[in-house]
């Protein structure tokens, strides 16, 4: 089946690139992109390690730069695609943001914020998962089981 | 009763003249400072409207110096002092920098972390609350009473 250009797969595909960048840096591979009218318009790669900072995770990095482009805090027109499911910290941004949609690639059963459930979100927010699920996973467990 | 220099009181008047730059530039008035062997190495004051960014709050401003200022993610053996309860988003931030100690004046019952618990922090992480409360809460309702 060939692909829509305006699929979650293929702005998924765009985070996953975004997740590569961070791997090539030696980072943990997160990579998030929004979206808006269909046009990316902020990227974002997990930069903790190179820049020393704890807060530098793919989705506030994207976020800020998001917000930078529209001139606006709140992102109630916006879909987030990340390659992993956002942590506690991210989904707080989230919500301050008022993000209009999360799409989320692989599970994050340790520190991914659904444990908390959707209430940590905006009521708005709409959230999906599992897109590009296989390929958001193997970066994450190939990364992973290479540093051990 | 004369105040120890080193004091939590002493050094929660450091974040509140920080409150009080973030209310002079027309932000929620919350302010933060980092301290480490009894010295201030970070401040911050909430800049969310002046940087068109919902995560610019005063904690993560002062987090992301102070793990400039010791060249270090982690923050085991800092203390933050911040006006206002954090909310899930910085309580996230404050998690993955492993923070020793957090110490907060004023209760935000409506977005505070704690109505999830500390289980959203670092397992090592102590906290305290209540210090100048009084002078940290009188801040904020002062400062929505006047945009009213």
């Amino acid at each position: 089946m060939k692909l829509s250009v305006y699929s979650d797969e293929y702005f998924m595909k765009q985070a996953l690139h975004q997740a590569i960048l961070a791997k090539e840096a030696g980072e943990i591979p997160v990579g998030a992109v929004v979206v808006c009218d269909n046009v990316i318009i902020a990227r974002g790669h997990n930069q903790t390690e190179q820049l020393t900072d704890v807060t530098a995770h793919a989705e506030i990095i994207a976020l800020t730069a998001a917000s930078n482009a529209l001139g606006s805090k709140y992102l109630p027109d916006c879909t987030l695609y990340v390659t992993l499911e956002p942590c506690v910290m991210c989904a707080g941004a989230l919500n301050w943001a008022k993000i209009g949609r999360i799409v989320y690639g692989a599970q994050d059963d340790k520190a991914g914020f659904m444990r908390y459930g959707k209430e940590l979100l905006h009521p708005k927010t709409t959230v999906a998962l599992g897109v590009l699920q296989e390929e958001c996973s193997h970066l994450m467990t190939d990364f992973f089981r290479k540093r051990r």
